[in-house]
């Protein structure tokens, strides 16, 4: 039997745009963590970063930083899934207490971002994308972009409901991070905020993509039994290409990951009293409260609407600010997702955002292009543990067969247009803006393709052409110019209540 | 009591310059250790890779291969300690079935670096240097001449005495790899050989330096048991800066990993059939070698010479032909010595380099200029285990205190000059040859400094002179030049007895 590990302490800087270097961020947060932890001793320092070589020129960041923490002789080891990476090391280190080897661990996460050109940081961050989309330009935000038009095609939504819902999740997390003193962003935003704000990559606006932060996080994990214990973990992957999932609106990483959380934690969706949910992007929320099995396929925008997912909601969704507000140093945004439930089940929140009775709560984290997600469930010891359960999910979660990558075809004529979007801050030496697009051809494969411009429609035929090495889509027929977004007045209505005022909690969610 | 833990399989490709790419060689290596493992379920996948970002442009590595492995929903996640990585991903999956949450785990380590020029990939490496040295223009082929030449002048040998060791270590080490399939360099070398290669940082030569490689290693660990058990692990960091160091010719991160994994293995120097040794530079064997505690403190250097640490000596080191003749794919050289300890306890190798009777093997792994340690033993499971041994290192291992980093010193007038190199293989925008020294000042502090020419000796009163943001060091006299290195000769004589003539093996080690 494995041992028990327990949480004995937490630490963060102030997430933004520092001056500080990433060893002095982390040093700040490992300082804080252990005053927090009052241990005596650290028997190994797991270290979370992403891609500190590009960002920063620095290599060899694990001896680096005990070095910095004064403590060299100390073992260290760097752990790295991409923007997962913060939840990636803690599950490693959790394997090094639960194996009885080390006793006290130290966990630092961190990123610094903000010293870059924005055109350098969108190229490194799409350095985790399949090489051939990444070929045609494609980055983080049209990728999003492209899996946020078709959700609003499955979900039968109008233009002006899904920019409606994707609004509200923004102002929900802006609000929720004014209340969170270690925020990026402090201030609430309105429904004239959020539609003022530039498309990034059509229909994603500014307030829909986690910003570029600066900031690290500490977690100490111990064999000692303290307060909160770490009860559910999971983790899986998917494939590099999006083009080559088994669906675009769902991701089956996260899927996979939430039924070995629940499994190892003996839980279901219904005893999570409130989670973190990666929202890299605001479709991103909706789509992770979905396949963490909260709400059906598909549906997890109604509970926005509702109101469900606010901080005095059902179920709280990102009570910190998510990464959206509480901001996104790529490694440490799931380090940082966990030591926000640390605190909560701690009840050591302020009382403005302290979620009441909070006993379990689940972290849900991104790694890449949804294909390197974790989920990782803690809960108080001294929860009272009924019968256990076996959650079982509406799909197939063990069905990992190996499998042929598709080839790409040589050529192709025609096929359906499945989404697209006109990306505007492209990645560096790429010009802007970009139109692209997913289409589906004859046997069923997926190919992406460039488009002239926005003039598409989800569904319609399509003629596709190769010049060089890429894939032109050419409408057969062109379509209007889509209807400009709405949805203002709407959310000015939900804003008061689903914000200002409590909603009573109920048993019957 | 953490569960026991197998070796299930190992494969690896043939190391050297290769077409391939780094995915592809990674699952060449990965389906040979399956086939060999004989497994039928991958539960979790570990990467080992180092500056896999820089050297290929690619990131989110560890989903990239569970893609190219066919198992998309496998968990993976990247383990990296700069050049020890291969050592430290091994131990982080040991955690992970040791813990019981994980079966059978696929590690799989490698590093593709063939194909970029030599001054980029020089300058990549030295990313793992400490900053301020790094300002200097230092690589970790200059830091390891540096530490050669005090190690020379503290074992008190002459230049010719010297050459001779480092000249037998390489040409053993080349010796090996011709016996082995899987080495980069498969040609003997002979004394003329080593001597008529140029200086790639005075007075290592470039068959005293480990090359540039491709290549990649799997094994496979489980909870099942097999013939190989993992017994002893140790890993420990040490300062950034080498002239923050205790001592210049003895790594303490080495001391500390090893008597860590003594001490988990219940096993003392003594029980070692047979060792792999971080051989990035010839003196690192050596040094490994009295770090380890089979030989005493400067005196290692006596066991080349007296053909004892051969493959048919009584402590072969390097069976496998190390870093210098197997190759040196950064991330992938601890797997690779893991790998070879494997296949040598099962008994698998070709019978010319089969060691006899090996029951306990070893593997020594440095990361970074020697501050991110790893030590492993693997042992036959049926191995007859005699009363419990606890190792008693003659320096104190346990003495990790937190302490400051002390400052750089502002100004400098004299200090003493404690070691020496001519760096000829500058990094990237470095000009060549270029002189660097450690000079020791009033307090006690090391500072690095340049120097003119190489008309230098240890010990000696030097001036210093600060010039922009770096020192430069002046000798108050100038000495005579150094005398070229000779020693040909014996190394001819040594040659035949040490390598041609199996010494018969003794219990009096």
């Amino acid at each position: 039997m494995p041992s028990e590990v327990y949480v004995a302490g937490v630490g963060m800087t102030k997430f933004g745009k520092s001056d500080l270097t990433l060893p002095q961020l982390m040093v700040e947060a490992a300082s804080r963590a252990i005053q927090d932890a009052r241990v005596n001793t650290i028997d190994y320092v797991f270290i979370g970063v992403m891609s500190v070589e590009e960002f920063t020129g620095e290599s060899n960041f694990a001896a680096l930083i005990t070095d910095r923490l004064g403590l060299p002789g100390i073992p260290s080891s760097r752990v790295e899934t991409a923007s997962s990476t913060g939840s990636a090391v803690f599950e490693s280190a959790f394997y090094a207490v639960a194996s009885g080897y080390q006793r006290n661990v130290l966990i630092l996460a961190g990123e610094k971002m903000t010293h870059l050109p924005t055109a350098q940081t969108t190229k490194i961050l799409a350095e985790v994308i399949e090489r051939n989309e990444r070929k045609y330009g494609a980055s983080m935000p049209s990728l999003a972009a492209m899996i946020t038009r078709r959700y609003q095609h499955e979900a039968k939504l109008s233009d002006e409901a899904m920019q409606s819902v994707l609004a509200k999740v923004a102002i929900k997390n802006h609000y929720n991070g004014s209340l969170n003193p270690y925020a990026q962003f402090r201030k609430i935003i309105t429904a004239e905020d959020y539609f003022a704000a530039r498309f990034v990559s059509t229909p994603l606006r500014t307030f829909d993509c986690a910003p570029i932060t600066d900031g690290a996080v500490a977690v100490i994990l111990t064999l000692d039994k303290k307060p909160i214990r770490v009860s559910g973990l999971g983790h899986a992957t998917d494939t590099m290409a999006v083009r080559h999932r088994d669906s675009l609106t769902s991701f089956r990483s996260t899927r996979l990951a939430a039924w070995q959380a629940y499994n190892m934690a003996r839980l279901s969706p219904k005893d999570i009293s409130f989670a973190e949910v990666h929202d890299a992007f605001t479709t991103f929320e909706i789509i992770g409260t979905e396949d963490l099995g909260f709400f059906p396929h598909r549906e997890g925008w109604k509970a926005v609407e509702e109101g469900g997912t606010s901080i005095k909601g059902r179920l709280p969704i990102n009570p910190s600010g998510g990464l959206k507000a509480r901001g996104h140093p790529v490694g440490a945004s799931g380090l940082a997702q966990i030591a926000e439930v640390v605190l909560q089940l701690r009840g050591d929140m302020e009382p403005s955002r302290q979620i009441p009775g909070a006993r379990i709560g689940l972290t849900q984290n991104i790694g890449g292009l949804a294909n390197n997600n974790l989920v990782t469930i803690l809960e108080r010891a001294d929860r009272y543990r009924p019968i256990p359960v076996y959650w079982k999910p509406d799909y197939d979660p063990g069905n990992v067969k190996p499998r042929e990558i598709p080839d790409e075809p040589l050529s192709v004529d025609k096929g359906t247009l499945e989404t697209f979007t006109t990306l505007y801050t492209t990645p560096e030496g790429i010009p802007s803006p970009l139109t692209l697009g997913f289409v589906s051809i004859s046997d069923g494969r997926l190919i992406m393709g460039r488009a002239a411009d926005e003039n598409l429609k989800i569904g319609q035929t399509v003629n596709v052409e190769k010049q060089g090495d890429l894939f032109y889509i050419r409408p057969s027929a062109p379509q209007p110019p889509p209807s400009p977004e709405k949805g203002m007045e709407g959310v000015k209505r939900w804003l008061h209540r689903a914000l200002s005022s409590p909603d009573p909690k109920g048993d019957d969610r």
